[in-house]
């Protein structure tokens, strides 16, 4: 191939470092604007399927166009199909809180644009993550075998699916001496966790080679906690019949119902029988920043992982997941690879962490940053007021089903998730949750505890105040009220 | 528990609207600062291991600090620590260039947060994210079947890591029938890579738990491509061997050298055997934006799945790689999970795509809004003038070091990555590394190819431009003399 000519350099398509600031300095206002608007705006989008796809060009420019035409069409095509995670009426699922500072943290991490794959790609990438990692351990009661100055340590994952994965992965090859990593799986190795363990163990079982069929969902008691005693029961049965149990992943806060698994019980057991625990407290672990709610990780001193996500309910926009092993020797064998082209000095001294070796893919953006913008904007105090106040709110919402004969209520609130019904049939109260959610006013969704449809709210999001809280139980009330004229039981 | 009483809702830790803006406004001037005056700071970060942590304070605060201070420890703490990626005069790994409107495109998707795991928990995240990647499909001269209008379609992942891992799973599943997700793998399977495929394939192995020992390094030709033959003759050893080949990973541009496995010959063999044939072209999948470098694609046609990385070399910043699949049923039933509280109408009418079963983790960003802005700020023809010149750039180069007598090229340059060494021990080409790298002036890795140390150059960042590319040569031949006077051979 002939090498083309090199074209004069003094073209350029680049936006020049003014048109950058106008336009950056514009979309931080919109952002500034849409922050305080989202609660006007329906929460759950009401577009149907296809609408946004039919109202974009279906050719690619071939030109450039100008950045305020790009800010025009974010109002007129992308706004329309977005569903509020950040309205203050935003209640499914489980939060997906953001706060300013973070959001800036996410902004800078773009702009520096480094690769925090190895210590040396951006050395203050790693070390701050390190140490933010370390100043959580203390921050969130957290026990001491999970500090990076002893032989364990902490990580940012993109998510809880990914921690989750990554436990079982390093459990997995603690069972076998590494031997699945070397030949491949047999089939024999058993993990564990309920029928309210989050549904990425499931899909981690099926990456990680283990099969489906060999997850085992430990009964639960009233309370939808796993039962400690089930456990032994089955870890019995599985060596009985000649299989290797490797795995049992524990649950600070499920995701039906906020359930939480005994580790006190279930750790011992575990260090016993020599199975990797991993406890994922996906959103509740954020409330053990208050002393108060520590007890919902009593006995995580002997477990080998755990993890939570600031990015659900510590106001840091996602992705952020924090991640700590007690021993990080078994991730590191577990994960490691070292082509050539990544061999450097740094790396052989053995001094640094090179974090690829923590986590699925090779790359990594700088995390830290919106984390640490997080933790001094708010300080301790501030984080602990905010999260005390969405407890509050949702103690207050769960006393007024409680005050009203139409409606019960489904499961313990231990922290800020209230389920609860309408004492009727599944119907109805799948009517009442598609009205509240047709309106736009507040979003709700839904899960089954024995065979009951049961709606979830779940009170996390950054803005979400007492008035809104209140309003949400008035349009429930008020749908509630017309299904029963409507439909008279 | 007594439930807490609920705190007065007239505190509030949170930024103001205004000292957002106020905030925002100076992060964004502060990027523009940085964008410019990078390229006068030493590429390759000069601090220790421990420097930065030894900087920071040891507790975390307990009251919140104005966002001043913030960006004042960034100047002091965070920028001696940072590799300067963005830096012109990055020539090292693969590059990883963002440009202004990505950094935008990635603000707006932090200040929307929302999770597009669902269809519905934002619909324009996901039908902005098909469009776009039905776009690429165009814009990048790829084959038919990977629109999202037929059986196949595309999606972005966090990283190529990933990619591969997920194509080699569903490559698995589809060689089992699904049996491994339901019972567990049996060490039986076989995936076929070169010495040369990334280091990703070997940690995918390990993932999927398939075993390292049953990735087969298939022999290449003297510009260090698989050589199509003996990829035959290692299926045909592992069939005899009662194994079962499952995967094929070919690359489009290795990251040691650039080579180019031949699809159109690699491509016809794994479909008559029924094999999973996945095509890495991380960076170089970039340059198919101009129709003169798509000969490197020939035979794409005939492959199940395929990834390249805008955040390697088109502009958008990390993360964003494309990953397209011909038969997106494989992959969907390979990762889909279902439980009760993510059900909805949307999904259980098949009308709507749920980008959560096309990756591993289940939350995800909405990381199209970054590829938009870049498509639509540069247009195609903006993306196809600075792809031109970055390769013209790198041919230039290689005909410099070709006019040294003391240089030798040692690979083909296709591209946009020019492969060279002194001609001398290793040991003088790892100190020429050395001074380069020490000196700040410009990044430059290595690699090895037939045990002799190699220096990698490649083209690829956003602003590097023939002065400095003109500078890197001078500044290689100035240390270069320097060697030739120390040490004289």
């Amino acid at each position: 191939m002939e090498p083309p000519l090199s074209p004069s350099s003094s073209i350029s398509y680049h936006m020049s470092p003014e048109e950058f600031r106008r336009a950056g300095h514009a979309l931080i206002d919109w952002i500034a604007d849409y922050r305080q608007r989202v609660e006007s705006l329906p929460v759950l989008s009401q577009v149907k399927p296809g609408e946004i796809r039919a109202a974009l060009p279906d050719q690619p420019p071939l030109q450039g166009e100008p950045f305020a035409t790009m800010l025009a069409d974010l109002e007129r095509i992308i706004l329309p199909g977005i569903t509020h995670w950040q309205s203050p009426n935003f209640y499914a699922f489980f939060p997906g809180n953001a706060s300013e500072p973070s959001i800036l943290g996410e902004l800078l991490s773009a702009g520096l644009g480094v690769q925090g794959m190895l210590w040396l790609t951006s050395p203050a990438c790693t070390e701050l993550e390190t140490h933010l990692m370390d100043w959580l351990v203390g921050m969130m009661g957290l026990p001491e075998q999970f500090l990076s100055t002893g032989p364990g340590g902490g990580v940012i994952q993109d998510s809880a699916s990914s921690a989750t994965l990554c436990a079982l992965l390093a459990g997995r090859e603690r069972a076998t001496n590494f031997a699945v990593n070397r030949r491949g799986g047999t089939g024999r190795l058993v993990a564990y966790g309920t029928a309210h363990t989050h549904s990425s163990l499931e899909k981690a079982m099926k990456i990680a080679g283990l099969g489906v069929e060999n997850l085992r969902k430990v009964e639960v008691d009233e309370h939808h906690a796993m039962r400690p005693e089930a456990l032994a029961a089955r870890i019995s049965a599985d060596r009985a019949a000649g299989l290797t149990p490797a795995f049992v992943c524990a649950t600070v806060g499920t995701t039906s119902t906020n359930a939480m698994d005994p580790l006190a019980a279930i750790a011992p057991l575990c260090q016993e029988q020599g199975i990797w625990l991993h406890v994922d407290a996906a959103m509740s672990g954020s409330a053990t920043i208050c002393p108060e709610f520590r007890w919902v990780i009593a006995g995580l001193e002997g477990v080998d992982s755990y993890s939570f996500n600031p990015h659900k309910w510590l106001f840091t926009n996602f992705d952020c997941t924090a991640f700590f092993v007690a021993d990080r020797r078994a991730l590191i064998e577990t994960l490691s690879i070292l082509p050539e082209y990544l061999r450097n000095e740094a790396t052989k001294s053995g001094a640094v962490i090179d974090y690829r070796d923590w986590q699925i893919p090779l790359g990594r953006r700088f995390r830290a940053l919106k984390l640490w913008f997080v933790i001094r904007h708010y300080g301790i105090e501030g984080l602990r007021y905010h999260i005390r106040q969405h407890v509050a709110l949702a103690q207050d919402f769960a006393s007024w089903v409680r005050g009203d004969p139409r409606f019960e209520l489904v499961a313990p609130v231990p922290l800020n998730l209230v389920c609860f019904r309408l004492r009727g049939s599944d119907a109805d109260n799948q009517a009442l949750l598609d009205h509240l959610n047709a309106s736009g006013d507040l979003y709700l969704t839904h899960t089954k505890l024995d065979d009951r449809l049961v709606l979830r709210l779940c009170i996390g999001q950054t803005a979400t105040e007492r008035r809104h809280v209140a309003r949400a139980w008035a349009r429930i009330q008020e749908e509630a009220d017309r299904l029963v004229a409507v439909e008279p039981r």
